[in-house]
């Protein structure tokens, strides 16, 4: 299923739903129709755990696109919200994890040249989040170095602490886009959360995947573009660390909670390590994409 | 006022009660019985606003200590957890605060023995946070070298976005103690959020103390014991940022939410700074004690 949290309209209130062909099904109303009791937002699905998936998706499907009455929005019509507006903590982003980004990084910024042995973890606070379409701050009395990230996003779906790699993908619920912004000269004692924490940072969108389509992460294109001109080109299958490991590794001591974000970590190709260096202003738009999930465009504005 | 989250018994459910001599003052109850509404939750509590603080410790005082049937319990017989039992983001952590801890971290981790020169910010997840007497977990599959610090914590009362520093500690609600437990062996290209980030590293308690109770947060004595050895004995007037610094500071461009806590850093006598290095095993106890705000003690414990 495609997910996602959506307005009917701009005052309409925060709405979860499911994106079938041009359509968003709401998952409450298809839920009074079918005599189901189904949430209106994406964390309170999340923690009803993996079998409501499958009820849902089994639903979705015996309607074959005849949905009941006051089910269904042209898709068109909606403003997509980031996925989980609000996660109740920090996402957790990985650092350096990908051997191109690894090499760009040790150039221009104060990270090793060698591959990292262990994830780099850092995180991003819960306002940072924006959705699809929602304005990039550049606050010129923070940075001059606004940088784009494209990531592939993991959203947890069960209670994770001490899961082996193995196991590890069954607790991920569905796969989504972030953007990790960053800005380059806001790292503090080589702490990342200043440069990396800063409100509308962690765009996110348009939607979350759930993992059933998405049986093997490691396999999806992700790209960036800014004013239209291509800046990373990468694939999953290239992440050092790869999401079972990421959930093994963080689990064993910090356990994660049903709607927890991790931020796999992004390609070779951002602004910091070009030469020369580039890096964002206001008026410029950075687009990307992630592959089975889809694209999300957000404009540069000056706050 | 001095607040508290407890359980009546153990098989209760969270409160937020009032300290009032040796008593805890049910928050809901005596609102019920003086024909207010007042909620069970300190989340919920704090999001009511400043107004709210002022009209329940005139209630309390108009009570001169004699409370309405229902709402009093003895401090001695009830169970008391972390006031903020589960942040709705990861707390603000800020390291090399103190000046003689800057330089016993650059004898032997891995940062500089300058002073820096804007706050050292990292973040520690909502499910660090344990309450008064709970166990910190030792496990020796990740670390060999877990550390003690004992901090001030500030909760913030009121979102703030850019506020001055002149206004900073308006948004304050009030100061709690929280220990900065960290896994020293376990940074990873620099990154704290591994090693200061694991379950149970956050103990927090035993009360948060309303801000107009502590006008000047910079004055407050902070101590901390190992096994009843004292290894901490610092006062917050020594902090190099002081709390409306790091308000300032962090709402710059991190909107801070209500229910929000920064933990201010850590003065000298860490673990890893002695000579030989002291770190913590199973069968520890840590004590620490902050000035107007109480005691806390957890048994370090094999996971």
């Amino acid at each position: 299923m495609r997910l996602v949290t959506y307005r009917a309209d701009l005052t309409a209130s925060a709405r979860l739903g499911v994106v079938v062909g041009d359509l968003v099904v709401d998952m409450e109303a298809l839920g009074l129709a079918s005599g189901l009791d189904l949430p209106s937002d994406m964390l309170d699905f999340i923690d009803m755990g993996p079998a409501v998936v499958t009820a849902v998706s089994a639903l979705v499907e015996d309607c074959e696109g005849d949905f009941p009455v006051g089910c269904a929005l042209p898709l068109a019509n909606v403003k997509l919200l980031a996925p989980i507006p609000r996660p109740r903590k920090n996402l957790f982003g990985i650092g350096l994890n990908y051997t191109e980004h690894v090499a760009e990084s040790a150039k221009t910024l104060d990270t090793s040249p060698d591959l990292p042995r262990e994830p780099v973890i850092f995180t991003k606070p819960p306002t940072c989040v924006i959705g699809p379409g929602d304005a990039i701050e550049h606050n010129a009395a923070i940075t001059q170095q606004l940088d784009w990230e494209v990531e592939l996003g993991a959203v947890i779906g069960r209670r994770a602490k001490g899961v082996s790699r193995e196991d590890a993908l069954s607790y991920v619920f569905g796969y989504t886009l972030v953007l990790d912004m960053s800005a380059r000269d806001c790292r503090r004692a080589g702490q990342w959360v200043y440069s990396k924490g800063q409100d509308s940072y962690a765009p996110m969108g348009p939607c979350i995947v759930t993992a059933d389509e998405i049986p093997d992460p490691q396999t999806l294109d992700l790209k960036l573009w800014v004013n239209g001109v291509e800046k990373q080109n990468g694939n999953t299958a290239y992440m050092l660390f790869k999401v079972d490991e990421l959930v093994a590794d963080i689990s064993k001591g910090m356990t994660l909670d049903p709607g927890d974000v991790i931020a796999t970590g992004t390609p070779a190709g951002v602004g910091a390590g070009r030469d020369p260096q580039e890096f964002l202003w206001p008026g410029d738009v950075v687009e990307a994409e992630l592959e089975k999930i889809g694209r999300i465009r957000h404009p540069v504005v000056a706050v």
